[in-house]
């Protein structure tokens, strides 16, 4: 099968047909997304080597275990940690894989396998190409997870890239007084779409809030983020940077601050978002490529400002 | 009056009578205690100039606005807020002053003028020298202000100084399983003779903890703290020290962490905590200096490893 894999660098190879070990569902991809994730592990994160990618959405072709799977759409969740039943767990065992990140091969292939207590079924209502973003949706939705955002919270998040664009969404439904603060006029733009209000960060004023999410990515805009967050407020770290070389690290103390590291989140209620069409994406799709151009999408993707870059595997090639 | 000055270099002077302005009460400090902030404040922390000195108790001598309050023993909350009347917004109001930190003259000097929102009155059973405890056994409080720690938690608290032997005592009251973890036997023995277990740094195995109080007030501390907190689990952050410069905050991200910035705690329950002999603070005096020989004092505090040096003030002298 046709599949994107890195190794010192990303290459389009034939490789060996994945097949499902006991307890797995082999699954024809639809669709996948590349994530900042994957850009950053073509530049040596993780040390990973083999087939890229973790965000995908597809269809069971085999499932030994449980036959019903076969010919729905699934997702998946990217920690595989075999025999641990609880989600959450999964996402934090210590001896865990994560596909395309981490000692286990990805989906930008033509196929996967998936252990069965990984996959969610992905109603008829939601598309391949939404159903991608369920990964990133669910990484949304962990903020609520670990903090209660109150309906009367003042709460701002600093990055307009595709993961802002989505976090804000999710924090939109709580109904907080909420801000998104980007450098991009035409992602603001996007953000404003949805009903959020947004400003430009070189307009940004000395108000302090009760919650500030920091997706920028950045090691400056992890400063700033400390700098929007009240006495006794949270800062939300969704993105790992480095820490700035002038950081100090006293306000955390004086000002009691409380910052909240998130990562990977729930499949379910992302599932029920997207199907309900409270979360919406097809804005933040920047493009489309077949995976035999996965390399000029990868490029793409590292495009500064790009949007969600998507992969479609044409099964007519397998 | 005789007071211990900073302004440049400590010094001992003869500088104006303090007086009680309007809603304050003047008293006559029994005795104070020189604390790690005090050090750093020597050594050009917060560019602070002024009567050193924020941990007292004392006796008041004149209040116009509570006359009750003549003749009984006080302690003083340290952040000074006109018109302010809750503690934790005063803690955290942006135009506070700091006695002896910020923009307000301390407690190493015969009498100090305090408003009398800040005042506490210390009961019979506590002793001036166990009421100068009263602030930084509020500062370990102001952990359990912040956090729900629960009689099953898993906590350890890393450094064994002055503060740590506090924190310690304070933690050990919820039933949880508690550890410190310091690099000086002699006061993991203080530690030990207060029923907390505990460990050289060097033994420290692999084990992660629900909760992880860093009481080392230094770089490689927090690296060490960072290291012993499980996934999703808490660091606390008491002493504000520079980030180590290899510090990787992806951990932080990963592992879901949430990180407390911890400082000042509330008195009421410090003070109750001392009057049941429920904190034990005897065995944390190093030394007691007479206000005249408060320089030497500064020198004893200064001494690495050094325990809880106090300042006696003579009142004849006055």
């Amino acid at each position: 099968m046709l599949a994107l894999v890195f190794d010192k660098k990303p290459e389009l190879v034939e490789i060996e047909d994945s097949k499902a070990a006991e307890g797995e569902a082999l699954i024809a991809v639809e669709a996948a997304g590349i994530c900042r994730t994957d850009i950053e592990i073509t530049q040596g994160y993780m040390e990973f080597r083999g087939v890229l990618g973790h965000e995908f959405a597809g269809s069971v072709l085999e499932c030994g275990s449980v036959p019903d799977l076969v010919g729905k759409r699934v997702v998946g969740e990217i920690n595989i940690a075999p025999g641990v039943t609880d989600d959450l767990a999964r996402r934090h065992a210590p001896d865990r894989s994560v596909i395309g990140i981490w000692k286990r091969d990805g989906c930008f292939a033509e196929r996967i396998s998936m252990p069965v207590e990984n996959l969610h079924v992905a109603p008829s209502e939601v598309d391949a190409k939404s159903a991608v973003f369920v990964e990133p949706v669910a990484a949304s939705l962990e903020i609520l997870e670990q903090l209660h955002v109150r309906p009367v919270d003042r709460v701002v998040v600093v990055g307009d890239g595709k993961l802002g664009l989505l976090v804000v969404q999710v924090l939109r439904l709580t109904g907080c007084e909420l801000l998104l603060v980007g450098k991009h006029e035409s992602k603001l733009k996007i953000a404003r779409s949805f009903g959020v209000e947004t400003e430009l960060l070189e307009d940004v004023g000395k108000e302090r809030f009760d919650i500030v999410v920091d997706c920028s990515g950045r090691p400056e805009g992890l400063q700033t983020s400390l700098s929007l967050t009240r006495p006794r407020g949270t800062l939300v770290l969704k993105s790992t940077t480095a820490i700035p070389p002038d950081f100090d690290p006293s306000q955390i103390v004086v000002d009691e601050i409380t910052i909240v590291g998130s990562c990977c989140g729930p499949f379910p209620p992302a599932i029920r978002l997207l199907a309900d069409n409270l979360v919406g994406v097809e804005p933040l799709i920047e493009a489309i490529y077949p995976l035999s151009k996965g390399i000029e999408a990868l490029e793409h993707a590292a495009r500064p400002g790009a949007l969600k870059v998507l992969l479609e595997m044409d099964r007519n090639t397998s």
